[in-house]
């Protein structure tokens, strides 16, 4: 087993930084089919997706580390609202939502590196509403990992309107077999 | 549940056209913890990755598409080489692997257009080495959903290096659940 990797605010940033160009890259002015069609039932689409990582910015990951800043544990952070932007971007095109995304992401990065965060800061704790006690440098580490998890779930959606088109190869091909881990 | 698409050429491109800038866009200039840690013991990162997506390229898909064309299913494909580039790729750097990528890629796509496929082209049908008869429809929607799953399989390398930094989050993220399902 490989040794953890120790948190790294640079190396965060780094990946942050990345996302929306690399989301971007594969969704712009891609067929409907890939964009707009979704896993069945209530589940997402790749537009309602990069609708969701928009919301994260606004209201999830800088009011976050700011509450953390500001106050600690003393107030927990407001329940992130998964469904917020399914009515929020009605209407919308994905182009408009991907150019939203980049820009948000740019300004919030722009904060965060304002905020000059030293090495204790990293280590400053605020509450959480299910799970208690969480420090900055862990809500910084789930930033990033809350792309990966969303990409991973981009990836996922899009291959399962293919998932008979590959005929038999589907036994082969591991993201057909990945159900979402039931955490998208 | 959801209809399956049904396979379209001109989908299918539009996908296989746009991952090289996506993974570009993702990886281009990331720092070593990111592109080249793996999930321990024989595990690919992303750079392994990356060079298993030429070596597809060079040696799997196009070659499989003139088999198919030219002997139909006289002569099954060559098996895939899944372990052929870590030799091939020691020594290159990162930038260097997604250059390829993305040449070898553009290459391919010139090639399958020049070919103008037909209808009655895609149902046109070849001999795999292990579960037989298949169609060039299976072929070329194989293609693209095996992008998928290596961008599926990118995802989850990077946040494994993370699985420890997020701290309670993990529970939420479903990227950190996956495990590869046996297939990458």
């Amino acid at each position: 087993m490989l040794r953890p990797t120790e948190f790294s605010l640079i190396d965060t940033i780094a990946l942050l930084s990345r996302t929306p160009a690399a989301v971007n890259a594969l969704l712009s002015g891609l067929p409907e089919i890939w964009a707009r069609s979704n896993e069945g039932n209530d589940t997402w689409s790749a537009f309602d997706i990069v609708g969701h990582l928009i919301c994260g910015e606004r209201t999830d990951w800088m009011p976050r580390v700011r509450l953390i800043l500001e106050t600690g544990e003393a107030r927990p952070f407001e329940p992130f609202d998964r469904f917020a932007q399914i009515k929020e971007n009605e209407g919308k095109s994905l182009e408009e939502l991907l150019n939203e995304f980049g820009r948000v992401r740019t300004e919030n990065l722009v904060s965060l590196r304002l905020l000059n965060l030293q090495k204790e800061d990293l280590a400053r704790q605020g509450k959480h509403p299910a799970f208690g006690t969480v420090t900055l440098a862990q809500l910084l580490a789930t930033w990033a990992v809350h792309d990966l998890t969303h990409m991973h779930q981009i990836s996922r959606v899009m291959a399962y309107q293919y998932r008979e088109a590959v005929g038999p190869w589907s036994a082969y091909l591991g993201v057909l077999q990945c159900d979402g881990h039931s955490a998208s």
